[in-house]
């Protein structure tokens, strides 16, 4: 069950309406690696936990405080939107060539749509949808799907610091910043669910390993010709799985001929 | 440039066709983890990369191998798909229940659009789609994206490989595994580019950390009401970036109070 | 069938071009709201009807009309895109910061894409999807639909109007404001289908609703901490369906415990 | 701020395990009118509306009470999963028909991407998206919107209710019934706020009506040859809205000549 | 202005229900090629239309019938799913092989959400979107986008026939078919708005050749390693512009060496 | 197998970034008809070809083309970002209007996503997808459809050019032009596979025509008033096909009654 308090985590209120970085904020909302995203996915992987324990309990722990930061950010995108200019585009641009570059840069379903209002969207006006979420599972692989999302989630917040520079704004960036920063750890010290033993790598490694074709497991195949990758840790030495030596190889073996084409049904209508 | 040559990197022929694995097999060619998105992630991160060198060297050579991956599962999936029955599926289903079945679980696009061919779908018929695609401009981040996408493309192979006991089929999976396998090691041992300085936790590592709002930035908040996230190593010691220890919070402080309700113009009609 | 006449049901002029308009005006167009939605939604809901006689009558007569809007959309788009500049946008701001903000604000498709003419798509360049259509076979759910379709589609025009003044465009505007406006109306009144026994709330009104679990069915129950719901006409009086009395509940019931995480086969390798 | 309580509303638990009903549970839980939209949409119209008090209180109580009911039908979907077959779907067949059925019948995702868990997608796999949400900032028309939603909605859960014999899932069922009963109700009611001054129809009331065609805004017209549209209540008397008497035409008026064919800028190179 | 009639332009009566085929006939009806990308696609290709007279009225008059295919083929689906059935699908497998596998095969969002009602979807439940459309200005384009469309559509129709045997949905797809033979050659002799000099190859034919990189204009080069293609007539000889001499390469040249990577602004925060 | 060298098939360096034209240069990377699509489309028709010998060594050596192409334009697109700006929107319009309606008309996901990188999406934002690649099985279908992606793709680029003037983009450009007149006249000579007997019209020609209604076959019915259709070759005279023909309708026949309204099981809870 979820609970609702008609207070926000963090103060999040801009000094003033700025309808273009409005735009730009729809994208940590209701984006890839948005809040929208986060929220449901820690949920969802959540529901379908196979762990008991503190896994699940670190997600639902999250996933909640992650509801509240698309709250956050919608309601710091109805503010910035207060202000959000109606008139015609070019006479605008005509009379103050500030506000026709407002008009023109804004997000303009921001007005027509939702009259001054946030949107379950990116920053280019595409739905959020629900194929960001991954919950597989299997944790090893889905808590480095949460890293990513908090680092890639992290680097779009610090890029949209510099877009602006109202104080409110920037305040409730900090403190999302360091909430990404928490997540980022959090995911990384969670991924050693390894030490418990509860998976390893290569995930999933309770595939039988015998089944899959070794001799290929742990060679670098260079299929560009830039010599550089030899040169990479991944190319010799011992692999993070521990069950191999790297090796490098400058080029493909030869491979197998193409099969013959297919000749499916006549009435396929086929050529 | 990219060239092409005319042989599989490994063989790619089914014992016997079998369309309703066809169908599921599409997941790894199509879907959100497929080998379209790897193969297009690679090449994006690698056009988009601002380090010269070994890095940029091996997104390249992994990129055009996993083109050669997206071509083995085409090509497997025109072969499962050679026999595919065009018949009724009601009067299958009368003559045959097991042709029944597999009129009913088949995906009917095949048939339909593709005249028993490949697509760019997933197991479900939905489009692949660009937003699959994870490059960022940031290596440690991309990478952790590249470790994660590997994690669930061989979770699902190893699925795949019990969803069918054909000899050929599984040939081929045993490879795409050992390829999993190694790419999973190795985006693992890339993410190293900490230990080359080129980067570091908390990504992005060069936002000046004393712009975010530090008291937050180590401390667990429990949203949920389970104890045990307080037994995780996320909950106490220090943490993975070298900057801070984790604290735990059984409960989150008092927030601060809604805004009030936004006031825009009044010729966007709103209540 | 469907008939054309290379006539408009009202004028469609604009008084000079405008490519920023062209593009806000997709909006009623394209988009969710927009006159694809309401054309087809209302083919859609007749074609599966199942109710002979003035209903079906009521949903071919409208449908029909709502094509010729979406006509009289795109025939004036591709005249506001008449003079589309098609110059390099950087230079063009430089030489006129008002052709710069067009260029900026115009949608790039509409001069890329469409060489000047109006596409399919929304405001923000979103094509329109079916998903939009809403045809459930049950005539009450879908007035309300329909009725919601004419109010958000008015409430867009509206909007539009002050973002225009030209006064061709707005001739157009108010020829649509006042077709919503019988729309509304007549979705509204249509809905008294309850009056003559087609169905009842709540929808669907013959779902036996001793299966429905009564207890729960008339109770407001708060999941916020906003006191000021109990004062609506929500949370206590006779119910709108004539079947019960409203009654409030501050907060929650204690729930059920979380069920136990569930344990499928081994072999989906989940952790 | 939203808080999680490792409970359900009510209980939650199939008799029995049933992949091809998880599927087609899919549809309330992710689809167009599923619990994911609903949860979202109160919250967007709750973040952006204009009206302090009652009615904004209300979109936060009910809100946060869907975010419940999305858990609770996704923890119903991983249970429902908890045997999902793995085996080979033809082999399957052949030996048990029954077994075949529901291999093919089943959502392939469920098994090869979740893993035997709840997903983000409607019954036939479509992700959820943004788009289903209406937020528009006129409580009158989003309320229409929101008693639609829960209208369909309800519709769809019965329809569900007859998919299966199960005893737990019906007893779901049931509750989720009752609320949408409430909620129907309530959003009816709540939209009495035209009883209040706060808005009227036609929606938005507040545009100045003479700037609307008004010969058009009242007359029924008849696009298709059914005569039966002109007994209906649209077609005479007393309009909604208070405003007009509602006339009827048989067929349209004569329009005005289609507008000469645009010449855009010869670069566009249309011909 | 379209107008519609209560008729179908040909006989849609199926000879008995059939919910397994209904679906299948969804791909003609709201696929990537189905007719309401035709209907929809000549309309805006003609509202966008630069050349006024035969061609502007070829696309307003073929437009309008496609409307109407659309309307017999979701009047067809509804029929053959008036005996949808709304059993559970694991119990009646049991008690029926073969309604086990109708109702694994079905649409099952035709029984959810449209209650045995047609879709603007596709046949794997995909709605139908925009971006199907190309109405691009250029007529000499746009027809060989038409007659691709009507080869398409064709194709699809003749393997649908296939997939049933019931008298009264083959005599429709015989008028299907027949239409699509018409249009096919239709679209093909419109192409021939090249011998009135309106348009020619390669399009867009006014674009100053001379800007063009000439070298590269008629050299088939191969980077692949099969020889075959040196035999076309595409390797050698006039080309069909006109223009040139047909030229193969058996290999690329050597190309020109890959920029340095790029070096963005240091708070983009890339690696 | 694809392999990669790390050289581009011609010079891609502009002479100066560009973050505007950087935006509409995404149409023909990742558009309908940008260069993803036909490097795919190529490669599926290959996999799926039935036809051994030139045709798919056609294609094969053509599709790896293409993939350059995809990478000459993320390499041109993240130059043009090279100084892509990422100060604050409105402050910049104030400061420099040029500078403010670059920010204005840029795509924000090139700065807040990509860091200042390339996308896999056109040049409104839209990721790229699946559905625009065909590969029907049937090749004189297939090669029309590459045909018109040819032709749609050219045009685009001639467009393109006149909204830069920067040399090396236009040399780029200039590039592209030239291979897209070599791929038009290519797969229109390809279509000459009628005359190797390889397939005829109307596609697909060995369906059995007499299955068709051939009535039907060449008539011409103008569903709209226009009387110029009657003059086109397409009203009179020989079909392409050698099979008829064509004749005029000025207006459709009476058509048969639309069916009766379905009545599907009484559970679906229709009206
Ligand atoms: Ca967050
Ligand atoms: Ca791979
Ligand atoms: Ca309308
Ligand atoms: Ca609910
Ligand atoms: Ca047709
Ligand atoms: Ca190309």
């Amino acid at each position: 069950m979820y609970f609702h308090r008609q207070e926000l985590q963090h103060k999040s209120k801009p000094s003033k309406p700025d309808a273009l970085f409005a735009r730009r904020l729809q994208e940590v909302l209701g984006g890839q690696y948005g809040e929208i995203t986060v929220a449901l996915q820690y949920g969802f992987q959540a529901w379908n936990s196979h762990l008991p324990g503190k896994y699940r309990d670190l997600l639902f722990g999250i996933g909640a405080e992650e509801m509240g930061h698309v709250e956050m950010l919608a309601v710091m995108i109805a503010q910035l939107l207060e202000k959000t200019p109606i008139q015609g585009a070019e006479d605008a641009a005509k009379a103050d060539p500030v506000l026709g570059a407002v008009i023109g840069g804004m997000d303009v379903q921001h007005a027509i749509v939702a009259g001054a209002g946030a949107r379950a969207v990116d920053s280019n006006g595409n739905p959020w949808q629900g194929s960001y979420i991954t919950a597989s599972g299997n944790l090893l692989a889905d808590f480095t799907a949460n890293a990513n999302a908090e680092m890639q989630g992290r680097l779009q917040v610090a890029r949209l610091y510099h877009m602006t520079d109202d104080h409110g704004v920037r305040d409730l960036l900090s403190f999302l910043l360091a909430r990404d920063t928490m997540h980022q750890n959090q995911w990384i010290r969670a991924a050693e669910l390894r030490a418990e033993g509860h998976e390893d790598l290569p995930v999933p490694s309770n595939f039988p390993i015998s089944k899959e074709y070794r001799e290929a497991s742990y060679e670098y195949i260079n299929f560009s010709d830039g010599a550089g990758a030899a040169e990479g840790t991944w190319a010799s030495g011992p692999t993070p799985d521990g069950k191999g030596e790297f090796s490098y190889r400058a080029e493909p073996n030869k491979g197998v001929p193409m099969p013959p084409a297919t000749q499916p049904d006549s009435r396929f209508y086929g050529t």
